[in-house]
């Protein structure tokens, strides 16, 4: 192979040889992330652990012409680590240190390879808070949530990863070391390339570094669940909040499907005689978190909600935001295949948009389960279904194309919190139009030249360049 | 004038003859902007009224190879806005409208030269809020405002114009028109372009619309004051008050020679024996705000401040604000030339930085006063001077050069809020450093290749291609 005898040697010298994976079991776990049906074998993954490194082998990338795929956990939903053939796997999760928590400046300084979840403890180990909660949390790595610009369930309430991102080092494709931001809490001094390269899913730059924005951690919280026997009435008691000037910081729903498949697999005690369940949760001062949690309650209520509990312990909080966090694993268990979507609406045409996704399934003969961040608009339509069933594949296929159309009809985005990798790819030009797609393509040329860095991602690029 | 001949009579075919300006008596308000000893005559100066018309004189520009700057209410404080020689300007006053308020998805949709206090009340007039407040916000548009990043009083809890940014229209050099983002909570479809258009001052392209995130109006809001014998214990304080995982909307200081020009502009019945003086507001929910002010009052006494003013009722707090919103009014009645500065550091540098000011200041016989946003880090010093003495500008210069210098070293920026523009320019390299800078320009150039917007602003650029 061309990858082996060109650049392996070179690999090995700058990384060691217990670092480069190159037999075929061996990267056969390298070859797919999260999301379903997408699969390609790379030409050898590479486990870097200093900047050094990875300039080293973006050098000779560069030079040599070969194709770099940058990878964390490989968590993501989009395909977007997803290795092009003959690629190179660039693995971050040796590079795992918390570097330093600045509680003066409430700042923490991670390398990329550190899961989300131990930045969120690292925080909270000094009273401080990471708001942004990805699904995948336990096992994502921060370098994946900030080159995906990850969402989360609190993103109504605290935003996404980029409101989090204040500074970060970067490599670029040539080999290049950039840092970018700082902590000052304000800086305008140039452009703001810190935020070109939150969300450009690998293809500008190597983050090896990460400055985040902690906050003070919420005094209080509170859980509750309310049910209901029709989904324009959730969608209704969502807006009826919003326009209550209640923000809460979790705002999010499942319906029929999801809640059988939750309680099937979680066994929580949840009701199977509704059509939506909504999960609410609010945090901050005592004062405020009773005050909005009795308004919700009598917001549902005054909206024929069927059941409602709140939780009484934090435990027992636990328990009821976990029928949630659990949604897609037990959906995934329900099917040989699991699609799941990321369709965002603006949040005033979120009833609109959950009808239209039934009505498609309906058509379409396709069982569904939808879930998501109502507050945000922000829904996870979760396609059933079977990839050896042709058939089945090409109906789920026209399905999702219908299912993005409706979503930008309606004001929205063909992804809220994925992105858009390989999965999303063929919806970006209709989205965002011609002008917008050079714009983009131009950026992407300034920074990485011979498109070496996840070619094929995001936008078309001519390969011929690259292995 | 090679301009006139050019391109003046089909400008006046695009705006119609009213809206060109060509008489140097109609062009010398346009020559500076709010940026001290900073003077340039434009070719001429056109207003647009709208998208198409932008377009049509980008067009125009861009094959006649002309210079354009974008200039709204010319209230900036970094040479952003000032003309290059025989440049169009492009003043967007007239595009003032307030196109829509949408309450459910708490958007307002407005043309560039609508100022930051319409936005503000539209706001406020449905119970909703838009945080940034410049300095200049009666009379700064909310196009300048985005194409600065402006940020204001209250950027430590509510952050800067960045963060309630969700879409906008741009023309881009060439002409074309192009969207980007929605009023999606969450959209992660492709690099955050608007992001890159924040705070580019105007070097990537004119602003035409812009949508803008409101949040609900916050309930209650307490202003306190307090003096200090020692500068040293006012930072101790703000230290403090963040250490108590306090975030005030507001936390703003002014040094013993602010404080004097104030109280002998405004008549506050500001108290002239002390070295520093800390405004604190706090808004939310009523019950935070007592806990926090009551908080804020105890941190304060502890450290020893010398006078405490609790506000008791808004029109009290408003005139206790009045105080610190006044200041750069006030330090300007004071010398024929006033030169407002952006230095700003990590909050935990603020006290270092701020000593190390008055020493810069002493050591050069110059007269300084200090303001500025406490809580972010963002100082304000402001040089009292005269532009006619050469030998006295020529140690502010120097004295400038020191105070970034040691801005850098301490982690900070050189401009927290105002950007780069022109008066900037020549410490940017040496705060990036060269490859961001490499960066920067190729940005820059794939958007711009003929460099006809906004030129030498920012960074260097090879302006011999245009007029």
């Amino acid at each position: 192979m061309g990858l082996k005898n060109q650049v392996l040697p070179e690999l090995t010298t700058i990384v060691g040889k217990a670092n480069v994976l190159t037999r075929r079991e061996d990267l056969i776990p390298y070859s797919f992330d999260g999301t379903a049906a997408l699969k390609q074998l790379p030409g050898c993954v590479v486990f870097a652990s200093s900047t050094d490194e990875i300039a080293a082998i973006l050098k000779l990338a560069n030079q040599s012409k070969i194709a770099v795929v940058t990878r964390g956990s490989g968590t993501g939903l989009s395909g977007g680590s997803l290795p092009s053939r003959d690629c190179i796997v660039l693995c971050t999760v040796k590079m795992d240190s918390i570097l330093e928590v600045d509680e003066k400046n409430l700042t923490l300084l991670a390398e990329p390879g550190v899961t989300t979840l131990n930045i969120f403890n690292a925080a909270e180990k000094v009273g401080l808070f990471y708001p942004p909660d990805p699904g995948s949390m336990k096992v994502s790595t921060i370098g994946g949530n900030v080159a995906e610009n990850s969402g989360g369930l609190r993103g109504l309430k605290y935003g996404v990863t980029r409101n989090y991102v204040m500074g970060m080092e970067v490599v670029l494709p040539q080999g290049e070391v950039m840092w970018m931001g700082n902590k000052c809490v304000k800086d305008v001094a140039g452009y703001s390339l810190k935020d070109l390269f939150v969300g450009s899913e690998g293809t500008l730059g190597v983050i090896t570094k990460i400055l985040l924005r902690l906050i003070p951690k919420p005094a209080a919280k509170k859980t509750m669940v309310a049910t209901f026997d029709e989904m324009d009435r959730a969608a209704e008691a969502v807006s009826a909040i919003i326009a209550a000037k209640i923000i809460p910081c979790t705002l999010e729903f499942l319906d029929r499907t999801t809640i059988h498949c939750v309680e099937d697999f979680a066994k929580i005690g949840l009701p199977l005689e509704c059509e939506a369940l909504l999960l609410m949760e609010t945090d901050g001062h005592p004062a405020v978190v009773a005050e909005e949690a009795s308004e919700m309650e009598r917001i549902c209520k005054e909206l024929g909600c069927r059941e409602l509990w709140v939780a009484k312990t934090a435990a027992e909080g636990v328990k009821l935001a976990s029928a949630r966090r659990t949604a897609f694993s037990a959906l995934a268990r329900m099917a040989p295949t699991t699609i799941l979507e990321d369709a965002t609406v603006p949040r005033s045409e979120l009833a609109t948009m959950i009808r239209f996704v039934n009505q498609v399934a309906k058509r379409y003969k396709l069982k569904i389960g939808t879930f998501g961040h109502m507050g945000d608009g922000n829904l996870h339509p979760t396609f059933l279904t079977d990839e050896r069933k042709k058939g089945e594949i090409h109906r789920v296929e026209k399905a999702f194309k219908e299912i993005f159309d409706e979503a930008i009809r309606l004001g929205g985005t063909i992804t809220g919190e994925h992105g858009v990798g390989l999965a999303k790819k063929s919806f970006l030009p209709a989205f965002v139009g011609k002008t917008q797609m050079n714009v983009l393509r131009d950026v992407r040329r300034s920074l990485d030249p011979k498109g070496i860095l996840n070619p094929g991602k995001i936008f078309d690029w001519e390969e011929s360049s690259i292995v």
